[in-house]
């Protein structure tokens, strides 16, 4: 452990080795500062934004200092009573604090102490929770990550009181529930400090926080480097089923922000965890920052943290929601507290970027400490810009080497395309390789089903992930990606996903009305390799912009290859023939199949298949290039669904069987709109006459699409080369083209 | 023909008999005055309402100036490219005239001019439409009703260019274009126009307003009272398989103003069709108004067209969304413009009701008339107030003596019941007597399917009604209310189910904690009498209100019972234990049945069967008081769907079989919410320990309600004796129960 600690701190840059000297100054000084207190006191009534969340703060507080203390004997999940109750007596301790300081009431003072004091009446001789599934049992929950929620914001409220109280009641609180309890997650639970996880990053602010409010630097040391351990856990898995451990990681806040942020500032387990994560990630920063600012944290990996911020909210759509990359609960978005205190901070510390203040205005309200005060002071005085978003790519990976996920925009998010080719994403991972979804102005044309699971949610599994997370919302089936021979990418195991990564080949938004990605994969099915290239295209004649999607397959041998797409909402008309089955039997036995119902089945009319729905008063037909043998199928999500956990959602797939090399080749095209209200119906019909593949070899791939009226347009790629300046010729129907670059798109 | 019309005009009011004598005035006169032209010239500019409205309708006709005029020659349903043209022709006059009469540009008036001479050029060879579906081809479209629909409007547009046009110029028209327009919707369709259907009450406003303008006393009259005929169609069934005529029937504009408005001015068609048919009424009678104001149309049967639009907005959700009873796209809402016409000719000539102005901002816009300018200077000048919807009853039938429509209501729509005990509606009527539908807020928890159509959607089924809507949307399984031996009330036959009606058994919402709503019917299934008694029960202990249903079955003979509930969302957790099948069967073959999957099947666990479900991030519970023997069923729509054009909707179905006399008693309980920002669950679980069905006999029903404190409230009703004065005594284990009137509620 040692040693360890050794090599890592050579690769540290030279601030973060200054010795580490923790200042003696008075409390608070955690995330709340004297000064910061002081600036607050003298602005206060006067600042909207701040004054109407003091305000709703306070209501709360008061509310349940009226109600009274309550700290049950831990025994539920998730959801339970004595679960929720810690949780929210943990969330007021921390407001209560911030009260004190900022409205000098002893009462708020009184009713942190009592409380703390009830805990350390009963955490001397608590015995680990009673619940026996997670891999790292906490005390007062069911689970350490949750054990160090409550430290991360104890640790606060602490802070805030610390001055006030007297040294003997310090002493006894730190002798018998601080020390132990940073101890029990930490020195006694190494298999969840010591890793490379968001679980570890709470567990790594909670000690460093109460370090240092406490002085302690044995305690920051820990949150810094980790703890000794005999490497247990290490290559067994944790209740979500990634890796405890792996060989070669470092343990420790530091590493935590080492390696699972890309040097973009993607966070490898995707928004919804990163949203997560960030607040650890940020509170103990600001800690650091305002204990340690020698060590000059937010500098750390070119200001990665800051970055990262940035990148968590390009993630969202337009109403501000995260797409569900991987593990993630749709509706989770910036409005969450998480993001209210990366705002602040972010706003406070990263040069005061006016947009963060539209986030604000929209979040309605700010930290209660100095990073919020700068902010409503901002928004007072009249320096909020929108934050409007751009089209952005976005590297995975400690080096930015492990591939990524782009976002392509067309206007104000009128269309929104989010591609991954990522890595793994650790535990919470889903295998699903070059994937997609697609937004029309926050609504989900196309989706990514997301988790399967209610979060805290005590009816449902305990509020813990469901098995159908496993048999269905981790499995390639379930996203719009290809599935070959109805096994999920690398077999579905996570030992093999997580060694690999999609690769970018070539990623363009310079001209907003033809934005380009594309990626490959070559690990997801041995002797299999994907080429998958998406393209949102605004043409004059068209009113909305569509997406281009042209999946290149190249196989050594047949296969079965099935191409979903996850619409919203309901069918208009397709234009081949199907047929409706009697009962309904799911569409195969394993690997998320087994959770699909088949409701329909045909066979393309024509070399292009269409396929229109309507989902929120809007129009999509998909035009896809299919050939004469291609199954059509409709499916159901539901099967095998004892306990109706899985929405019934639908997808349109198409089928194609014995086949090696071959090119699926989608127009989406959103179009029109319906008002139940005038009950007119505007341009309800497909503006696309024809989709063609009208060249396809090793070295390129090109797709004519013609309107109406007879024009046609060109997107022609290389698949060798993707270097900007070079030249490249093709001869197509005795046509020459010729362009520099990746592609050439020549419009309708 | 002319005797019936003198049997009717013996029964109308003395002013209605006054000698028809036209006013020769300037014109516009018909909807526009030159009054009102003046006032509007007066203020324009400082109406901020008007103002706004004029702005977008004056874009909208510069636009389609700018486009050119078309009028192709007709072809298509609704939906195709010649129906939409010739709607949005008539439409665009129709604002053509009134921009021209308000900025007396004559730019607007050539458009008009143009456009009516294209038509008149085409219509005298016009031969009738080649779609041949309707009962009542029109020439511009494809049934007599949108023709109608045309001259409704084109009217107005005459009207206001009328006296800028030359005398040889109105003479063409006339002659060539509206007099054979007229005739053709009239004497030519008698089984059109003729009709007590909204159907011809487009046909008389259309005969009426043309007449009116172009001074013809000979169509007001056809309008008023109808043309000769053979009594064509006599038991026929229209388009929608309703009656076309039936005996007995007066035809003309005052009988369809007489039969099918209740004196509560509910619309038998329930308020889709309602919204629908409120325009042709009300802007015929604001035409009479202005012409020929000694009719005194707006009093007629006592005022029964403003009582209309007061009851159609009272049967809108917390949205303005109409509640989908009968036929209904779900969706319509009193942003439609026909409501703007409703709102503003009421305000106007109904005594200016501050209430309506509330609606009139929320819609944002107003009529370019005389009506509109009334209601945007009294939005301006301040005197709007909220148009509160209070819980009411409104009677169904012409005498309002067929059942009727309850809206129970607690606080401000946080929980409404929509409770239907009407008349069979016409031809749009459903099979669904003693059904209810709930809403939150304006959300729904327990659905009304509403109609299998996609209206002006081309796609699906020419935008008309489909074969489903048949099938399914009006079937007695398709709702929530009782279902006997799988067969639909009047064995879904309009023959029979149009001879009968639900009774009225007692309506109280004078206490706005316990507000009950108790109906009976006794025709559905011949042999069993049903009695359905709703309660919305607001206690002290318990956040939301909840709802209580008793349904008292009476038969003379053993049946099998269905009775579903169409959850939104997304089920929670069950108290029983079930089993799911490998592949979905349908649950019957015909009357609805055939169209929904049976998803799992069980039975109660004890006498009472809990059913949990989260919708809109909000938590339901329903109780139900089950029997052993009972079979809980989990059903799904979707089956035999060849189009997909049925919506995946979920119910929870008690089925008991077996059964002759029983009583189905359920509590739903709307609980606590969730929030996928905080991840917080709150009040998740049902606050119901035990429901009971205490007492049951032929006087008396009671049924006690326990919580998880234990605390007991006790509901009990009479079975025989409604009235509010007669006293009542019962034991009931051993307690004596002594209260007067139809219902006692004893609290929690």
């Amino acid at each position: 452990m040692r040693f360890a600690r050794l090599i890592f701190a050579m690769l540290l840059p030279a601030a973060l080795l200054a010795p580490v000297i923790l200042h003696a100054g008075e409390h608070p000084k955690l995330i709340m500062t004297r000064a910061g207190v002081e600036k607050i006191k003298a602005e206060l009534g006067r600042v909207p934004l701040f004054d109407a969340t003091l305000k709703k703060v306070r209501a709360q507080v008061d509310a349940e200092i009226e109600k009274g203390i309550d700290t049950p004997v831990p025994k539920d999940y998730s959801g339970g009573y004595t679960h929720e109750r810690h949780k929210l007596n943990f969330a007021t301790m921390q407001k209560a604090g911030v009260l004190f300081q900022i409205l000098e009431d002893e009462k708020y003072a009184n009713y942190v102490r009592d409380m703390l004091f009830q805990y350390e009446a009963m955490y001397k001789d608590l015995p680990l929770h009673p619940k026996e599934r997670s891999y790292a049992r906490g005390k007062l929950f069911w689970q350490n990550l949750n054990d160090s929620n409550w430290l991360v914001y104890v640790s606060q409220a602490y802070d805030a009181i610390y001055d006030w109280l007297s040294a003997a009641e310090r002493e006894t609180l730190e002798q018998n529930l601080f020390r132990p309890f940073a101890d029990h997650i930490s020195i006694d639970s190494p298999q969840f400090f010591n890793r490379v996880h968001n679980h570890a990053t709470w567990g790594n602010a909670a000690v460093g926080m109460i370090g240092l409010v406490m002085g302690d630097d044995e305690l920051v040391q820990r949150a810094l480097y980790g703890v000794e351990d005999d490497r247990n856990g290490m290559g067994d898995k944790d209740d979500d089923g990634g890796f405890i451990r792996e060989e070669g990681q470092q343990p420790g806040f530091l590493s935590n922000l080492e390696e699972p942020f890309s040097p973009d500032g993607y966070y490898t387990e995707g928004p919804y965890y990163q949203r997560y994560a960030m607040y650890p990630f940020l509170v103990f920063a600001q800690a650091l920052h305002n204990v340690k600012p020698e060590m000059g944290i937010f500098e750390y990996k070119d200001g990665v943290l800051l970055k990262a911020v940035d990148a968590l909210l390009n993630l969202s759509d337009a109403d501000g929601e995260f797409f569900p990359i991987n593990d993630g609960q749709k509706g989770m978005s910036y409005h969450a507290r998480s993001l209210v205190t990366a705002v602040d901070i972010t706003f406070h510390v990263g040069g005061q970027d006016p947009r963060l203040l539209g986030i604000a205005e929209k979040q309605g309200q700010v930290l209660l400490d100095d990073t919020g005060i700068s902010v409503a002071l901002a928004v007072r005085d009249g320096k909020t810009q929108p934050f409007e978003k751009k089209s952005i790519n976005l590297s995975d990976g400690p080096d930015g080497k492990q591939g990524g996920v782009a976002v392509l925009r067309y206007g104000d998010e009128d269309l929104t395309l989010v591609y991954k080719y990522a890595a793994q994403g650790l535990s919470h991972g889903h295998y699903d390789k070059l994937s997609f979804s697609l937004y029309e102005k926050g609504e989900e044309v196309l989706q990514d089903y997301g988790l399967a699971r209610f979060v805290n949610i005590e009816q449902k599994g305990g509020g813990n992930y469901l098995k159908e997370n496993t048999t269905w919302a981790k499995q390639t089936i379930a996203h719009n990606t290809l599935t070959q021979n109805e096994t999920s990418h690398f077999q579905g195991k996570y030992e093999i996903g997580s060694k690999h990564h999609s690769e970018l080949y070539f990623y363009d938004d310079s001209n907003p009305d033809v934005q380009v990605v594309s990626a490959t994969e070559t690990n997801a099915y041995p002797g299999t390799a994907l080429k998958r290239t998406m393209a949102i295209i605004k043409n004059e004649k068209f009113s909305k912009p569509f997406l281009l999607d042209i999946l290149k397959v190249v196989s050594d041998k047949e296969n079965q290859y099935d191409l979903p797409f996850y619409y919203m909402g309901q069918v208009m008309k397709v234009n081949f023939e199907y047929t409706i089955p009697v009962t309904l039997s799911v569409l195969g036995e394993q690997n998320g199949y087994q959770h699909l119902y088949l409701e329909g089945k045909g066979r393309p009319a024509s070399g292009n298949t269409r396929f229109s729905w309507m989902a929120n008063d809007k129009f999509y037909t998909l035009t896809s290039v299919t050939e004469a043998a291609d199954e059509l199928l409709f499916t159901r999500l539901g099967a095998n669904d004892p306990e109706f956990n899985l929405r019934r959602d639908a997808a349109f797939m198409v089928r194609r069987k014995g086949s090696g090399t071959t090119v699926f080749v989608t127009v989406v095209e959103p179009h029109g709109s319906y008002s139940p209200v005038s009950e007119i119906a505007l341009d309800s019909n497909s503006n696309i006459a024809g989709l063609k593949l009208v060249y396809d070899d090793e070295h390129y791939t090109a797709v004519s699409i013609e309107d109406l009226e007879g024009h046609t347009g060109m997107f022609i790629m290389s698949n060798k080369d993707a270097t900007t300046s070079k030249q490249h010729e093709l001869k197509i129907d005795f046509k020459e083209y010729s362009w520099s670059g990746p592609y050439s798109y020549l419009g309708l």
